[in-house]
């Protein structure tokens, strides 16, 4: 990048104040006026400020540790396994650093802000990862407010500090909607995960516009929650719809394996019957059998590639650019295939 | 408990040495012969010492963490559903305490070693998680030389002087063992795991001895990994024995649900030509189809107990009991039954 990184000093200029006013402000200090706070934070933001090693080393020393903050029932950590993988690609890059990873699993709310300033107030972290940005995210603001550097799986809908590890969901849901179509398939459904997540909504709106391309709409949007149990219910209430789908696009893997044991139960059988497509493609989607057709993700690499950004930013005292990795993209195994003739038949 | 709780002062009077020095060398500090050291662990052992937070307060204040050193690759978080489900059972305890878990991943050897020391002398934990307890660990000495609260996941095969949260997972592997027999099986077969974890021999050793009551031998033991794609490599060894078995146990689910898969490859069907059982009950064990006979192993219980009683010990200053979970049993599911009547006709 050929400008120069905004210094603490141009905040101090555009917001009309001191450097020690900054300094205060972005570190979350008593001592000034909110409204001089909301001013330091806009011109902050406004000329992309991005906390510095040397700006941190005003107020704190390094902890050799970098912060996760969860907000979500503990239980996900076992029930979804983006995280599981997630954690073990960041803490591939952390561990032969000799740094540990922080993780803190909190309600939304009062708790989640509480969980950020203990994190950077204690001194008990370097840097945080953003994960499961939602609709009009206000931790943005809260960690730009800390002082705290962070990177952001992903970008947030507003403006931001932060840099940004983007993995973009859509493509690979574009390519299993153009898979079953090319197949011949007409009656599309779709079991979403939870809608307050952006990357929730990323893959539902992917879903939609690539049948609406065809001049398609969904026989059905089931919203879920990610887990086996919630793909299992999603799953009966499509398969009980008047004109069931004949293929069924899940937001992930572990509500896609538990589809197929629940068409399986049903007396149907997969792909003949209804073809299923997962997303994330997990550990087991290549062994459950039919092997699933699913979106690989690569989770791992998104830890590593989030825990490298956090450090260079940590570390250097450069401009830290966004990073791109590869767009998730369409493994095709057993689950899908053509439907049944009957299929074929009801659209002609 | 009667028996008063062991003072420092104890510990050294049985040493022959000042309270200082105790202090100095449950605290990993410098200054003492090594000889010296080691006679004043060798008392804190016999005396059943446990460091107490008023001990602690000698040398750090409170770091509200608790620490968790995963000595293995890192994708065993996402392969091995035990971490994860353990992880969000201690999560369930600290988040809303506003603790956090620092998490290390390292290797064996001098990295190991240096994690704790880490976590100890920068005062970034409380106490620590012993987990995947191995034969000789030499974690125990290294943590009560460190002065480091610690509670171990299951007992250690020496001394330890630290509380312990068991959960035998024996019994649900009898239990198993005892239900393939009922139903007529005679030729079974185990996939074991890494055989360096006392958790790994444990089913092993159940396995083989509950067939030895019965008068049996194992077909066959594979050592495994407890990952899918080596539960499919096993269980392919095993298919291909001149006589194969007719039941196979695997010491996780993991392994057990693509050994499903691998023998519906194979054009085998699941139970009738081969029962399969796996171990943990996790998620999706009820899901597939068949849905899996297993034992139920808990593991997000095991860790709220885990850290329920690491939390006592810090900030308790009585005896800290050792906890005993209800032991991992058997749920009996559709991947097992009466082995084919070919296979029983061989028997007689």
């Amino acid at each position: 990048m050929s400008k120069a990184r905004p210094t603490i000093a141009d905040v101090a200029t555009r917001a009309g104040v001191s450097k020690g006013a900054v300094s205060l402000a972005l570190n979350g200090r008593p001592g000034l006026a909110q409204a001089t706070v909301e001013r330091i934070i806009a011109a902050a933001d406004e000329l992309r400020w991005r906390p510095s090693n040397r700006a941190r080393s005003l107020s704190v020393s390094k902890a050799f540790a970098l912060g996760l903050v969860i907000t979500r029932d503990p239980g996900v950590l076992s029930s979804d396994p983006f995280f599981p993988a997630f954690i073990a690609g960041v803490e591939s890059v952390l561990g032969p650093n000799g740094q540990a990873l922080v993780l803190q699993v909190v309600t939304a709310g009062e708790d989640e802000e509480a969980g950020y300033q203990r994190l950077a107030q204690a001194g008990r972290v370097d840097g945080v990862f953003l994960s499961d940005l939602r609709h009009d995210d206000p931790r943005i603001e809260l960690l730009a407010s800390l002082g705290m550097p962070a990177v952001t799986l992903n970008r947030p809908e507003g403006s931001s500090p932060f840099p940004a590890v983007l993995l973009d969901d859509r493509p690979g849901t574009v390519e299993v909607v153009q898979h079953l179509l090319d197949l011949g398939h007409r009656r599309i459904a779709h079991v979403a995960g939870p809608p307050a997540f952006v990357h929730a909504t990323a893959r539902s709106e992917a879903f939609t516009s690539a049948l609406a391309a065809a001049g398609l709409e969904p026989v059905g949007i089931e919203g879920s929650d990610f887990t086996a149990a919630g793909g299992i219910e999603a799953t009966r209430r499509l398969l009980a719809l008047p004109e069931p789908p004949t293929a069924i696009v899940y937001a992930n893997d572990r509500m896609a394996i538990a589809g197929i044991g629940a068409v399986q139960r049903a007396g149907l059988t997969v792909p003949d019957d209804l073809s299923i497509a997962g997303f994330d493609d997990s550990e087991l989607a290549e062994f459950v059998h039919p092997g699933l057709t699913t979106v690989r993700a690569d989770p791992f690499g998104f830890g590593e590639a989030a825990a490298r950004t956090l450090n260079q930013l940590i570390d250097g005292d450069g401009e830290v650019a966004d990073v791109e990795l590869p767009p998730a993209r369409l493994v095709i195994r057993r689950s899908t295939a053509a439907p049944a003739s009957h299929g074929m038949l009801e659209e002609s």
